[in-house]
């Protein structure tokens, strides 16, 4: 019985890590479909080098970071007991938090297009995934430095993000506007006064369209299975992700007008808000949360582009920065039985975490970006971005000519 | 021991849920692939949306019509108590059922494509899925109003759709019939003496493909998790899924002579039709299930287009609608043991379950769009279908011009 | 609890031959991708059909070679008996080994795209998973013969290849082997000094990079649901699998240059390294595995094309055939406790294991293929391949010129 619901332990956070693993694709041709076409190859790359260096550096520093448990050297035999005990439970929960770590630099990715050099961006995302995200995510989920005590003692209870509407979402989102304000607009994306320049529309709305649907159904992956034990599954997790999904579809379809970047963004604008209440939320109350979601991706998507100038390619700062701060605020709000809740949230909590993973992670994110740039030239010059990152770095295009 | 197994109750409905809510992304893809490319993004956005109507259409009617629960307004406190009771299996469950009500819009979509309005789609979904869908699923699956009760006593066996070959998918092609015959066929589609005019070969043979595979894969959700408990999992409805598809593939390639549209086709014709038996046949009745569904998927496509002149653009009728009625009725064949099944079936019970389905789905669906078509016009003009639905509707192209 | 568990293992091993039913999906894309634009649509349908071939002759013929029990005939009753004994069991576990003999032909169909005829493929195909891949997995895995209790005695450790590096991945890049010497090089690729003459770059990397993700993603299926039974689950198979994932990836994005074609099958030769010692090897040394498989593909696959002058379209046989041998090679290295492995490994066994198995696969291969040459003529002729098999063979592009 024991060995069973080990079994079931191990069997339940790999296939969240599965469904995470899979969200990379969805990443990947989000990216590709929403990118100019010369640009498409560089996207796809990106996605996939950036994983394989994200697993070293938290497999190597960030996980031991977070969670003080050290697997890539093998410290006091961690790794040894890690590999046979309890089937190897660690191990899976390591993979599934690195999914989650993983998606830091897929997030930026999208934030940072068309433009970024290829190695200094690899090399920036070890430094975020070994140092910048998991600080946070180490004070959030881990207790480290006494934060979460210190706050439940002040407010009544900790900082709650059940699957990472902060920890995740919003610290990409902001280490995103601080890597695309380090790296400036494309060139010709505006002219002198500011105006938009140069529009680009998305190069192929099946491929975003396929990005948008993978990373959807991944998501329950990495809702549900944040309860990292079968014992701790919860419906309502589903549920709310579904709803909060199902809203932001609705309300990216009218406030967008049935453009389809927008509705294709809007489900995973809700589940960006919902991440951080789904275990605490109503239903209810996460398709309010969906649906102001999608509208405030909707309207501050076009306010990044057009007022603020910042050439933020796929919205992300918009979609995870400012949904995911969103959703947390939210958890004080719908998390509070008056409104249909299961209470045990404090919103001065959920106020004070916000702010402190957005300073973490524009200021981390900001010092990486900075420090790449002066050392290795993080910006490819315009004739590069002329020719487009597919020629200038992988010299091939997305479709060689046809036969 | 007993929350164990309630957790993976959750679990297990849970997965069935995810994966069907992957087949709508296969919906959208092998619409995508096979309209024309001027209308691949109204493919696109059109399934996403659908998705969001329905879900709320199911949830705040359709799941309380069909099963007496109305979780949308907490009648009785059964919201608040499906949030914490048992892991929240009933919101799970809620999920699952969902992902079963949103593929009738999403297969009538592919019937009515390229010339329908968007929003009027959108109403003519939100009550299709709220009243005509649930009032037959609650009849089958829910014993309502009797019937069930009173075909066992009749013919010694209930009307036996395991997982939807009627309930699902028959009804969803009849009410695709309906919206069709309401809508007319494309302009230019017949010339005066009713022969083709315009051939529209599909647009792209990978994203047909890609929507089929996706299709295919989730379809193993959608038959073996309609067991909706862990302990009621049955290798045989797994296996002979398998079997009805690979009979639908090798129909599809010889009948269909390696045209990649009938190949691609041939495995979901093999799926929709094993649906209904897929507990009760063996997997050699299975195979054969497959085998003539394949091949009769491939006469009826060629049939309903230039013999009875029905503009069913993929074909939804032939698929879901005819192969679905020949797996309700093999179960009376191959469930028998006499044929190497289980037994526990009527014949008679098979055939009145389907009649009802499809008069049900037929008038139901007829009277829905009529309406919708009189309040709100369902139809493109002709120049709107010229352009096309993703400038007209959507006001962008699929792959706007390449830089 | 008896019955949960049983229940269990069916969900568990189910779960696998989903993942694994998908990664054909993986191997269509792949192959759509690396094509010719005028290839893809055969791709797409071979890999289908292939699939449908392979279920029948592994049904009939191929499982009850290799493991003794014939679902196909019901002899003994074994087909009624596996139907409801213990859930179903029986009849999954052979749904979750076809998609491994299934996977044979998707290998061999990479390697011998763009010339090759479709009914004696589909031929070759049942003569391949009838007789030639049960032959060797029965002796591996099923104990047939004999020879792994020789081994075992002679060495004091069988031949081991928990998921099958060889059994599945250098059995199928072998009998490629054989198959593209029989078929010989596409018209026009060498010249008459042997130089290459038409280079033909991938037709759509959106496609690899597709194909390349669904098969990562499915690859946890493929190794950790090997261990077939819910208590013999390990974390540490799932950790190595990304362990040698990441390897590859990193080593093809240095030693590949950031090429796309090798970044996308740098995972996939990390996971076909993986598979043999993915239970028994650290996650120190799976990484190890996965930079040396990524390397060896890299700098085979041009070997391989250019020196050896072998037609392999989309290296087949370096990827699965040689990361293959490395794989099982490598148990006997990173096996063993010194280097940080659980031991019960030995190298003789190992390379004894992994000759057999390439024997009975290039021998067992380039019969079945010279048979079917000299009886049905396997190869297109040179209008034929000119004119490409989408329109040859399937009388349509994969996308028709557009409105």
């Amino acid at each position: 019985m024991e060995q069973l619901t080990t079994s079931l332990d191990v069997l339940f956070i790999l296939l969240g890590a599965i469904l995470v693993l899979f969200m990379h694709a969805g990443f990947a041709f989000l990216e590709v479909g929403t990118v100019q076409h010369k640009n498409q190859v560089n996207a796809l790359v990106k996605i996939m080098s950036d994983l394989g260096v994200s697993t070293v550096a938290y497999f190597f520093i960030g996980y031991g970071m977070a969670y003080g448990v050290f697997l890539g050297f093998n410290i006091d035999g961690q790794l040894t007991q890690a590999m046979t005990e309890k089937s190897g439970y660690e191990l899976v929960k390591f993979f599934f938090l690195m999914t989650f770590a993983a998606a830091i630099p897929a997030i930026v990715s999208g934030g940072i297009a068309e433009r970024a050099r290829f190695y200094p961006v690899l090399l920036s995302t070890f430094l975020i995934v070994a140092f910048v995200y998991p600080f946070f995510e180490g004070i959030t989920w881990n207790g480290n430095f006494g934060i979460q005590a210190w706050l439940e003692e002040q407010f009544g209870a900790g900082f709650h993000d059940f699957a990472g509407s902060i920890v995740v979402h919003s610290v990409g989102g902001w280490i995103a506007l601080a890597a695309i304000i380090v790296l400036g607009a494309r060139h010709n994306r505006y002219d002198k006064e500011g105006r938009i320049k140069e529009q680009h529309p998305p190069s192929s709305i099946p491929f975003l369209a396929l990005g948008a649907w993978i990373l959807s159904v991944g998501w329950f992956g990495f809702n549900v299975m944040s309860a990292q034990a079968i014992e701790g599954i919860q419906g309502l997790v589903a549920m709310n992700s579904l709803m909060a999904m199902v809203g932001g579809i609705l309300a990216a379809t009218f406030v967008g007008d049935k453009d389809p970047g927008f509705v294709h963004n809007g489900p995973l604008a809700g589940l960006v808000a919902i991440c951080a209440g789904s275990d605490v939320v109503s239903p209810l109350g996460a398709l309010v949360i969906g649906l102001v979601a999608g509208a405030l991706f909707v309207k501050t998507f076009t306010w990044t582009q057009k007022t603020l100038k910042i050439d933020d390619v796929l919205g992300v700062w918009p979609l995870h920065g400012l949904c995911g701060m969103w959703g947390a605020i939210a958890v004080g709000i719908f998390g509070s039985t008056a409104l249909g809740g299961l209470g045990g949230v404090s919103m001065m909590s959920q106020l004070i975490g916000t702010g402190l993973g957005i300073l973490v992670a524009f200021v981390g994110g900001y010092i990486v970006y900075l420090f790449v740039h002066k050392v290795a030239t993080l910006r490819m010059d315009e004739d590069e971005q002329y020719q487009g990152a597919d020629l200038a770095i992988h010299r091939i295009h997305a479709n060689p000519p046809r036969d």
